[in-house]
């Protein structure tokens, strides 16, 4: 495992918790688990707990907090999720209405916080076998589509997979394959590789989040379930209230990448 | 496992020994490894085990006998490779003298039997995995592509790469090499999907071995490393005597296909 922040992943919450560190966390804690946020009132979080076991691959669950307790010790002894990310997003009935860098003030009695697995945990494995990952190549954003593939519904949430793309030439994308199944707690193998229409997607140079990448003619396009999935979800239901991690920041927990390994 | 033929690897042998089964192996004691043979003299046999070594994907080696013996006790304590396979090719300088469905009569001091693994093993977890083989909803014998990829050579065994190809659609395809890939000592997970120009592959419906099959629209030619590779460059290299199984009469052996699983 590259390491290129030698930041333990307890001193990179420190930081964050102190505001020394407001921004994106991708080069913080090498070979620690990250992962994505969403905080619902209670009376949504059994349903949006459903939903993610019916929709695994774009939602893994990593860890559910209690009702308006911000712990979370299965991810780390000290975890205060109100302050422990960079920066998050705050959303009434679907609107932003701040994106704070701690959310002590908004903290409420009823919340419950779900971390949810990124798939940063195999990219770092990916990087380490020598594979070349364009976006970081390219220094953007990952390229996220909206797809035709519908989530398995509950009552109030559903909509469309959304996929990042990562496109291989045909051996490393056998590889890249074969890394990301060992993940399944962090969206696991790809959903579909080479043909983009057949998800709906005709235009590989206009994702619907993130940035477009060059994708070489001896290369095919290789796309894995999403974590925006369940935000996209969330946002589209319009739950009286809601908070998310700001793209980019996240939670480093005490995990490291090899345990979720299966 | 499905169950088509109750016949145990030990009985199955024992009806091949007898005469009584000559044709091919391929639902014969499901469940067990079946494996390719390759015979040679003892002064080419150190050559091929590092070419095997030095090409582990189209050449897994399961077992090798001593030299002049017919005994492979890792494969089932009875095996006497002389009569236990249905039929066999003989071959003097490269060139095919024989067929016969024993080979006692051209047994020597000097022979060393490899057994090595075949794509049945990942084969059967595919079809549980309920997955479609497009060869074997046609009836045919797998199609199978000589490349432009060299293998890695030694003083005298040198030669293309040959690929088995099977259709998936893309989701398929992913759980295609997810299974395969838990079976690195029958080939492993694929060496190329999707894009055959690139192999040298210039019209799917011409293979070099086996029989073209439908590739649809919706799907993707996933490619593995296949076990003519080893039959066709030893072929080439003209040792002055080889012995090899018919195509598809294979060992049947008494190892399961899950113990080969990583």
């Amino acid at each position: 495992m590259r390491d290129l922040h030698p930041l333990s992943a307890a001193e990179a919450r420190r930081r964050i918790r102190s505001g020394a560190h407001t921004g994106h966390t991708a080069a913080l804690a090498p070979g620690h688990v990250q992962g994505n946020l969403a905080i619902l009132p209670a009376d949504w979080a059994e349903e949006f707990l459903r939903f993610c076991r019916l929709n695994p691959k774009p939602c893994p669950v990593l860890a559910v907090g209690r009702p308006g307790r911000p712990e979370l010790p299965e991810l780390g002894a000290d975890i205060d999720i109100r302050s422990d990310i960079p920066r998050y997003r705050v959303f009434e009935r679907g609107r932003e209405v701040a994106a704070p860098t701690d959310i002590g003030d908004y903290w409420r009695n009823d919340l419950v916080a779900f971390v949810l697995g990124c798939s940063f945990s195999f990219e770092w494995p990916m990087r380490d076998a020598g594979l070349e990952l364009r976006h970081v190549t390219e220094g953007v954003t990952v390229p996220m589509y909206r797809t035709t593939v519908a989530t398995a519904p509950t009552e109030r949430l559903r909509g469309p997979l959304v996929v990042s793309m990562r496109p291989f030439r045909p051996a490393d994308a056998v590889r890249a394959i074969e890394i990301s199944a060992r993940y399944p707690r962090v969206h696991g193998a790809p959903v579909h590789i080479g043909l983009p229409h057949l998800l709906g997607i005709a235009d590989l140079a206009r994702p619907d989040f993130g940035d477009a990448v060059r994708v070489g003619a001896d290369e095919l396009p290789v796309f894995w379930a999403c974590g925006v999935t369940p935000q996209a979800v969330i946002k589209e239901a319009r739950p009286p209230f809601f908070i998310s991690h700001f793209p980019g920041a996240m939670l480093v927990t005490d995990l490291l990448n090899e345990t979720l390994a299966a």
